[in-house]
């Protein structure tokens, strides 16, 4: 008789559901259970993950030194302890200054996943992403030469990015960008949702399988799709059909695209939209709905999607906070001007 | 023989050296080794350290927030990664707004031996010295009533402080600012240099024992002493004496004193002074010498008690990054006004 239900048990687990299957030709992907696969995916062929790497990559996330002030990381916008994002309206950065397009913070955490970065897609991947907000005048304020400065000034950086990459290691600026981003590919939080994708038919429950349900039906994957949940630049235009419009002047891609954001961790990371505009979820659920699939999603509808999305809060990595290496001589000085 | 040589050995750690005895006889006194006696050096008998207080106190300590425009926290001042301090001149907090008398952020780790905090002196332990910063406007910001409903917002936070503190917990301010302090009061790092005064006296190098001897023979340890070296008032009027005086209007206490700075990690924590008008720690020590010892201090002295500073840099606790509770739709709105 154990046996026997054992066996039950384990078939359960291996057959994907019915709605498991429809999630997947709606276009929802997991994160990968198998070690291997997963580090497929976030891999960098160009820049391989190493653990020294990713340790290094951290310590340049979380120092603040690498801005012109000196009192703004990385972290200070994506910060790994609320959802990976500041939970403000419109990123604030060098001498307080608020993003002059209003765009919100996107958050860090399975960034990896996404096809393009940035609100309007600019750039393709997080090597590259890494180089914008630390120089950008309201965000870190950095130069080139300050970060490269900073982070040569101090012989445990040097010694450390030695150790990563080879004695013969040539610390220039991409070389931090592309470490900091190493790091951030590693920042995946796989979910219950992923448990229930990859096989487990009880790792939802019934309230957030027909919350899922509702997702899928409406359309949400129409753009909420892939791994990311949310990766690509959608179909929609942004600018004719924002009711917050009157925030911020961003106008999306060429094209008028905006990116998607990923769903994952969403009850983590108010306010909602490019612009930030609002926050509560039902009520970003529902605008959705209008803006983006001109339907009208009822408020028992909305309710289940939400039960649905809080699903997708995802273990995070266990980051023990870096013992940054001490300021040398050498070592530029802040200016908060 | 071998049980000899392990004899002599046991001897030399037990017996302490001339020097030690020395530096102890100069006020200087090592961080316990001795779990026990270093839990009651740092406890706080009103409300006693656990670990569930600390944990909770670690999450309030990096939450940004608490404060008015969510952006800054304790950690963004007193960053545990940078020696528990900001490295800047003067602290900028609240709209960029500078420390309006040009006062530099003291470091967090080891604060719990200082008898007074703040550069004067004013309050008497981490409990009320946590009250300040949060409310101060060029620092955080908030209003009590802000903390509190930000805090009662997240059931989660509600449930840690039941947790920690029992079901009929009144989660006030002062409970917030408490718990935080119990989480500070575990920033201790002990050093080299206490190893040397716990009797091993081959923890110090030769060229540290020499700069140890400078520092007492110059008569550094009349202010720099206790297990802070450095923690309490010290006898000389502030406002007469130092060089950079122009930067700030800073008095001192109502006697004109300031609160000596604890020594440990000093090479972590430039720049140095409560102006933070100095950046080098041997220029540093040379002026230290001529304002408050009234001496000249030599290029070759002021190095050698550089040697011996450097000693004390110490173990930091492992602190596991926080995930932060979820805000929810009645957590109070970021104002970055």
């Amino acid at each position: 008789m154990k046996i026997l239900a054992l066996t039950v048990v384990s078939a359960s687990l291996l057959m994907a559901s019915p709605l498991a299957k429809q999630a997947t030709d709606a276009g929802l992907k997991p994160i990968p259970n198998d070690k291997n696969e997963l580090q497929k995916l976030i891999d960098n062929p160009k820049n391989p993950i190493t653990a020294m790497k990713v340790e290094l990559g951290k310590k340049l996330y979380f120092d603040p030194r690498l801005s012109k002030s000196n009192l703004i990381s990385c972290n200070t916008c994506h910060n790994l302890a609320t959802g990976g994002t500041d939970g403000v309206s419109a990123a604030i950065g060098h001498k307080w200054t608020a993003n002059p397009h209003h765009l919100n913070s996107p958050t860090v955490y399975n960034a990896v996943f996404f096809s393009a970065q940035f609100w309007d897609g600019r750039d393709p991947d997080l090597e590259k992403q890494a180089q914008g907000p630390i120089q950008a005048h309201p965000e870190m304020a950095a130069t080139k030469e300050h970060v490269v400065n900073t982070v040569t000034s101090m012989p445990q950086y040097v010694g450390e990015f030695k150790a990563a990459y080879g004695d013969d290691v040539k610390i220039d600026f991409e070389k931090v960008t592309d470490t900091i981003a190493t790091f951030e590919r590693t920042l995946v939080t796989p979910s219950r949702f992923d448990a229930f994708l990859n096989g487990n038919a009880s790792a939802l429950s019934q309230a957030e399988k027909d919350g899922l349900k509702t997702f899928i039906d409406k359309g949400c994957t129409t753009c909420h799709n892939g791994v990311g949940i949310g990766q690509d630049m959608n179909a929609f235009e942004v600018t004719a059909q924002y009711k917050h419009r009157n925030l911020g002047d961003f106008k999306g891609d060429a094209n008028g695209m905006v990116k998607v954001p990923t769903l994952r961790n969403i009850v983590e990371t108010a306010p909602y939209f490019h612009n930030g505009a609002i926050w509560d979820l039902k009520e970003a659920v529902i605008e959705m709905g209008r803006i983006q699939l001109g339907l009208d999603i009822t408020d028992a509808e909305a309710e289940s999607i939400v039960t649905f999305l809080k699903s997708l809060t995802g273990k995070k990595p266990n980051v023990l906070y870096p013992e940054l290496p001490a300021r040398t001589a050498s070592t530029p000085k802040p200016s908060a001007d």
